[in-house]
């Protein structure tokens, strides 16, 4: 019988912050396996580590970090095919992802390639997004508002349009788009309460004002979570903490 | 010293999608307290319940169903005091909260009349969101797509402008909106693969295609998920897939 391919969320950063659904799995998959940059290491696997046995097989799953599609969508072919052999052989494997498998995640990409022919299972994961909002200790959104996940990379018009028709937004994939975006933001008279969060639940976690930030030190998976809505934290409860704790 | 106030996220239902952090938390507290209907249940503290200790102390809080926002009021501030004097004397709270409980949820207004005062921790939950996209396997936007949290409650032309300007929207707290909202989402191009799910994780987890569902028979806590991007499985994958499994 063939094995199960699991892709397991194993949430933003702080190792405590995966489910006890995906604990269980890793503690009973026969390996794991991970996205990794070239030559870099595996924040997914960082992640996981305290869960899982010291003996597990590790399969790597080198991701090039190319703007051109094509080699990336060769090396999930690739990766499908080695992962595929072992769950042929009755392999079960789970497929380490950052934050949660179906938010943004590259892990549908693996899934769209097994999906028809093995069994896959998807254990949810909590999103940058979320622990980003526990970070600064503020809602994302309530009762009958709109909040919007805008990707940095959307051209200006799009990025404006968007903004101004929202009471909240994340704007995620920040990095080198910072300038620009924070542009649009103040156009979009979001500028109020715009944070930064880089690393949310992570030792290296950082919150800043968007005024604060200079774009050459800001890593690529940094969010920016706006919020001019209706309600108290929008205003006054907000307006009276001090962000840096 | 004053007890540590904490919001823990619950997740959507399966009691093991709650995180490591959020157990830890439960075990450690002296009570927990929890929203209720008023003659109701509390599915928060259904969902916390494997995770307790047998003799916990427990704290309802009975939050009125109405559609003025006064009486509601009313019941937080209410809750706050009977919170706030317990911390006060050195117990610490762990405060049930459904899915994420700063997605939307209630946990905010109790935060927003503690957190001045009093020692407050927010930790994530999977979000009925998530869990949705695992329950019908489908990823809920990739790359440089925008996805939109819409709750069903909009007008008719704020929504229909909204699911136009998107590739991926969730609409949420569905329930009696359903057949306006299906006829918006249709105006939209996003009927097409637009799914309702019900109770995401839970036993009683539902999944109907839009066009099969009966708004009489649609609970408050449903969401629809829609998807029109680029990406495969909003054609091929998901095209081949039999959505009832």
């Amino acid at each position: 019988m063939a094995g199960t391919f699991y892709l397991v969320g194993v949430g933003p950063g702080d190792p405590d912050l995966i489910t006890l659904k995906g604990v269980k799995i890793l503690c009973n998959v026969d390996m794991v396996a991970f996205p990794q940059k070239p030559g870099g290491a595996s924040l997914a696997l960082k992640i996981a580590s305290p869960h899982l046995h010291k003996n597990i097989e590790q399969m790597p799953i080198i991701l090039p970090m190319e703007k051109s599609r094509q080699p990336a969508k060769d090396a999930y072919d690739q990766a499908a095919l080695k992962i595929g052999e072992q769950l042929q052989a009755g392999i079960s494997i789970a497929y380490l992802c950052e934050g949660d498998p179906f938010f943004y995640g590259s892990a549908m990409y693996l899934f769209s390639r097994l999906s028809h022919k093995y069994n896959v299972q998807i254990v949810p994961g909590i999103s940058s997004l979320n622990a980003a909002a526990a970070a600064i200790n503020r809602p994302l959104a309530a009762r009958n508002e709109i909040l919007k996940i805008l990707p940095a990379t959307l051209d200006d018009k799009t990025l404006l349009r968007e903004l101004k028709n929202t009471e909240a937004a994340a704007i995620i994939k920040v990095g080198r788009h910072f300038d620009r975006v924070r542009k649009i933001i103040t156009q979009s008279g979001h500028e109020k309460g715009a944070m930064v969060i880089e690393f949310a639940s992570q030792p290296s976690q950082n919150i800043r004002a968007v005024s604060a930030v200079d774009e050459q030190e800001l890593s690529y998976f940094s969010i920016i979570l706006c919020y001019h809505g209706q309600e108290p934290w929008g205003q006054e409860l907000w307006g009276e903490k001090d962000i840096s704790q």
